[in-house]
């Protein structure tokens, strides 16, 4: 296959050493190839810091990359610059803006196989003009694919879930439930769980919104009101969905066992089970795009870049994941 | 130590049998001396269908009971009757109450050590004329504690943590926080570690409301208005209280080391965490009472009552940790 393009991040956080770390580690955890964009120097510095060697071999295209790749970490372009780590700056951002705009070209021009993004900083992304709330919706705008379409699900070892809901106030969420929303969402999840994992048959769980799936409307109605309508209406179209569970059963072990996808009403109710069960190993993946899309589920963590403490396990899982699923898309 | 009095839970339920197995285990698991209040009939018919070997010695009152316990399971009263597992009905509710309500008897005056309480159906109580939302108010009542002022923990091996709002719908959340109730309960969870753990100088982790604690108010302000100053009160009177921590990370594996209990806002911040780490062995412990009391944190699960599927792990942490407690207790 070809090669999965992945974005540096900011040059001042975790994101440069832990693609070094995952280039080292590619022979034991089986990595599909990949190539970064730009950072040759940031890569090079951020290996050093680690104590890992890494050689640097600069590309021009993405078809070079598979064939570097076992010797060599191979990096497209000439974006670079010098950063200290857990020193951020306007010009980081811009880098890790110019990094990401051109891995997300690389990818929906299909010449990489698809695309992983490091962390940034959304705050100084913003600084410099970057005019989305996040890169989930940057990437969806280059792929002409509404936001409100690319659906965001959270994959760890243990579990996969999605969050209806995202960056709201919980106080926002109830009012921004329907059971069109549910239905939209689980049919992307549905298709994507077919198509980039292989799943034929997709058992798909749909939380509850209030404890006890509200007790028979004794602790709130979105239960009766909209997610069981929302089950009635992906039941009739196919779709192997069920609940509404209590969300507290909902992530228990032996519940796991039973599904494929658990779909959640809020942010926390989503990532609080991922990250208690899955912490270094969180995958954010971009569902509904024409192309395969993954994130280590971490941040920039200043705080730590440089230190050799941050866990390269999500990056590691972030590139597996990408890779399997653009295997599973170039046979379809 | 005197013994504990465990009520019997509904007789049609799996507690009589999750007790035959605590009993049949009581030394492989070191468990404390407990007494069944009522069902000696219940009890070794359970045991039998579970194929346990569990002599049934009837006792007048809590002093015989650690004597007997090691070659018998001990059974205060009379209390009895005939159930069929998975099948409930009114008088068995009934045989539950009092059961109960004589195990109340017997921890409040101090007879036994503590009191365990086994499961019950709310919906079936209510049907018997118990006027109480759940056995934790009565068994406050009972203690002359107002039920706002008893506390539910749910703890399990990897953590312990505290709905401040419990059995509400999720929008009623947000407009039932306040920081006088985060106080409030704050202070008893950090007076009963004290106590009932023994940890002098117990660490409390305050969730926060909205997904990345509402980052700087841009997704909610609950934070800033309620929760921010609860924790700067808490400081001043000397209580090592922290956060606002996003939800998702709170519960995460490194986090987890870092307190000693969580504070979480609604029903499922606290129990979705305990119940995807811990299922089989969650305890829910009523803290700010004048007697130690637990509960293994499962329902009556009528639909494998019988079957010998009921894992009684909660059932033997339950007893464990209210044995643990009044050991504490008496020490002090």
């Amino acid at each position: 296959m070809a090669a999965l393009a992945v974005s540096l991040g900011d040059p001042a956080g975790i994101g440069p050493e832990l693609l070094c770390e995952a280039w080292v580690r590619r022979k034991q955890e089986k990595l599909p190839p990949f190539f970064a964009v730009g950072g040759a120097k940031v890569l090079a510095k951020a290996a050093a810091r680690r104590g890992l060697d890494v050689p640097i071999e600069p590309i021009d295209g993405v078809a070079a990359a598979a064939e570097y790749f076992p010797g060599a970490l191979p990096v497209l372009g000439g974006l670079d610059g010098d950063y200290t780590p857990g020193q951020p700056d306007p010009d980081g951002a811009r880098l890790a803006l110019a990094s990401l705009t051109e891995a997300v070209r690389q990818a929906v021009f299909h010449e990489a196989a698809g695309l992983v993004t490091g962390p940034v900083s959304k705050a100084l992304l913003a600084e410099v003009g970057f005019a989305h709330p996040g890169q989930t919706e940057f990437v969806a705008e280059a792929c002409r694919v509404d936001p409100e379409e690319a659906v965001m699900m959270l994959a760890g070892p243990q579990l996969k879930s999605v969050p209806l809901t995202v960056h709201c106030a919980l106080s926002a969420v109830p009012g921004l439930l329907s059971a069109e929303l549910i239905c939209r969402k689980a049919l992307v999840v549905d298709a994507a769980l077919r198509e980039d994992f292989g799943i034929a048959h997709p058992r798909i769980a749909i939380a509850a919104l209030n404890p006890h799936a509200g007790e028979g409307g004794r602790m709130g109605d979105e239960e009766r009101r909209i997610i069981i309508p929302a089950i009635e209406k992906l039941r009739e179209a196919g779709i192997d969905a069920s609940g509404p569970y209590p969300a507290d059963a909902l992530f228990a072990p032996h519940a796991r066992s039973q599904y494929d996808v658990a779909l959640a009403m809020y942010h926390d109710q989503a990532l609080i089970p991922l990250k208690a069960l899955d912490f270094d190993q969180g995958v954010n993946m971009t569902l509904g795009l024409p192309i395969v899309r993954t994130s280590p589920d971490h941040g920039t963590a200043f705080a730590i870049a440089g230190t050799c403490k941050a866990h390269p396990g999500a990056t590691i899982a972030a590139v597996r994941m990408a890779g399997a699923a653009a295997v599973m898309r170039a046979r379809a």
